[in-house]
């Protein structure tokens, strides 16, 4: 069961995108895992993708259609990644945009793909091509929960988020959606993230926000948002609430805030839905030199099998969080600075234990299903956060049997 | 169960090393949790320890020891590692050594100090004073058995090796043991590893050649040996073979061959015996620019839940294999000259799936004891070999039950 998340999720159209899912049967049976979201011409979008040296066909493809035209219709499958196929699997990512350019009336290069799923298998593309014309008819605003069930592969609940802000009198909605289930540790982070905004942005801009964003949300559960073949978020702007913003706007914080907000939200159902995720962990490092260390001790403490189980069976066995902390590899940290917390209990201070600490105090701070862990280092003012779960036996069923 | 482990030893003596163990009592009850080793006069003993931040207070007074004068005796016990225990901590791990100085005669700065267990409990000093009387009266020389049962933690098996090699028309032995079952992760690396042997060998010479043997050894399963509070490896030479070794001796590789071999099986055993193993996985990059390079990527997939938990589940899934040689952070990799392949089975090529390759051939393989995964970066000559296990069920009970 996910932490703290609900089976429904209560979304705000955008005006200028239509979206619709259907089950074309491409590896699923009897469940939607094809989704077709179609963007009002002038449209702008932004995208980043995974840094994997094996990045999957379709990454390879979108990047391709990105450079050379705007995006007017996202293509997105959940079963198969493509990824790892070669130049089969190009054709095969290739064949699905001709095939929904086709219907859709745009050139392939106006059609971005995405794949999830399992690597390696080749992609068929008629189910592609017999779905198309079906999803095309069936486009519509309220697309938009339906969708973020489509893509799902081992997350139990669909992810979405939605804010409203308004700005010179007009509501601007940003709406996104989101799969990734697999955030006990970087690389199952296969994510894919498609947002959009009514506002009228320039391509440049989105782009910008799009980076600025991603660093403070899914960096924050997926070290780089580098480790999966096929990861990819997409920032849409399609200027149908017919304000216009630029960072020299006055409004354009108030904006920004409000994507990253969605982000954020998207990023932490992730960890919460994390593949046999039983808690949600914030991770906060303070008091560091830089970001960057603040960062390297978040995520050795993060990515600590031992912490993750100790988390799982609720043992408050802070030693093996001081473990990760010394291992973290900071040069010269005074250890005797040092301070851990659990929530407001400090367990850890002057190298040991907190002399008032008690194991019954931090029994009842382990059994929560939400749970803070701030780490002071007393050597600087920068402080980072980032989100994770614990590692519990359904994680090893999960992905012991994902595939058979 | 241990991968191809046997619960039996078959350890040489080693002329001037007389061993104990007894049940203190520290924390387990019923079992030894107490060792003595004693060396005759004039060893000589090198040792590295972790480079933990938070290195437990028997390492810091292990150091302080050694830096005064030459160790006579070891001293270690398991249940509790003595770590994060503050100037408490310090004052037991002290107070232990006088213990034992008072029943052997020597000075506490000729006593080295070693724990292992649970972290952040005080060590109780009691049960050391009661336990050392018997234990100075039991030494002999056939004790290096007991001694490898008696330092186990969630060790399942003990862990031992010798060797026997002839210079000079005569026998020197080298004979390790060790403790450490959670090889899996590097972060629950907590290894103890004690050898010694019979050649007379100056303590530069020993210090450099347990530097050189322990990277090619426990640090293949452990990336750096630097990751818990409590690691340490500790090497003596008594001298009393009569042979006498320096690195300008002919024989001196041959010599150095063999502690390498002996610390190469203590290593693989503590993989063997990974808490919740089922399989023993070699991992070796081959056609790397550099050893660095080699290993990131070799330690990138050996720590990849995600393919830990294929080989759980004898799942071919090789896509998981390639995704993280994928992101391993290398520059400029030519994904077509990629090779991967499960022991004489090739699976990857050209950066996607062997044409020839089979899910049948690679199930047949994945279903053995133990796999050699060889990746092939075909970029240069160098190449590196890691040791690992596979994720199970029972890694995360053990982690989760462990203190309980």
């Amino acid at each position: 069961m996910p932490v703290g998340l609900d089976d429904r999720l209560h979304l705000l159209p955008v005006a200028g995108v239509r979206l619709d899912a259907a089950a074309a049967g491409i590896r699923y049976r009897g469940r939607d895992d094809l989704v077709l979201i179609r963007f009002a011409r002038d449209t702008e979008a932004a995208a980043v993708f995974t840094r994997n040296a094996f990045c999957a066909a379709p990454v390879l493809v979108a990047r391709e259609h990105l450079a050379v035209t705007h995006p007017r219709a996202l293509l997105i499958n959940a079963g198969n990644a493509n990824a790892g196929t070669g130049e089969e699997g190009l054709a095969a990512a290739r064949a699905t945009c001709v095939a929904a350019a086709r219907v859709l009336e745009f050139s392939p290069e106006e059609i971005l793909p995405f794949s999830t799923g399992v690597i390696g298998e080749p992609l068929p593309v008629a189910p592609f091509e017999a779905a198309l014309p079906r999803l095309v008819e069936g486009l519509h605003e309220e697309g938009w929960e339906r969708a973020a069930r489509a893509i799902m592969t081992t997350d139990t609940v669909p992810k979405g988020a939605s804010r409203c802000v308004t700005v010179e009198g007009r509501d601007i909605n940003v709406t996104g959606i989101a799969k990734g289930s697999g955030m006990i540790h970087p690389d199952m982070a296969t994510m894919l993230a498609f947002l959009a905004t009514d506002a009228r942005v320039a391509r440049e801009h989105l782009q910008m926000l799009l980076l600025e964003v991603t660093e403070r949300s899914f960096n924050r559960v997926t070290v780089d948002g580098d480790t999966s073949t096929n990861d990819a978020c997409v920032l849409a702007a399609t200027g149908r609430s017919g304000v216009t913003l630029d960072p020299s706007h006055p409004e354009w914080s108030h904006f920004a805030t409000a994507v990253e907000a969605v982000c954020v939200q998207l990023a932490q159902a992730m960890a919460r839905d994390g593949e046999g995720a039983t808690k949600f962990i914030t991770i906060r490092v303070e008091g560091g030199s830089d970001p960057r260390e603040c960062l390297q001790v978040a995520w050795t403490v993060a990515h600590s099998p031992l912490v993750k189980t100790a988390f799982f069976a609720s043992d408050p066995n802070w030693g093996r969080i001081l473990a990760a902390v010394g291992r973290a590899g900071l040069q010269e940290l005074d250890i005797s600075r040092v301070e851990i917390w659990l929530d407001d209990l400090c367990i850890v201070r002057d190298g040991g234990r907190d002399p008032a600490y008690t194991e019954e105090e931090g029994q009842m701070v382990m059994e929560q299903e939400e749970i803070v862990v701030t780490i002071r280092l007393g050597r600087g003012t920068a402080a980072e956060t980032v989100w994770t779960t614990d590692l519990s036996h359904e994680y090893v069923r999960i992905n012991a049997e994902y595939r058979t």
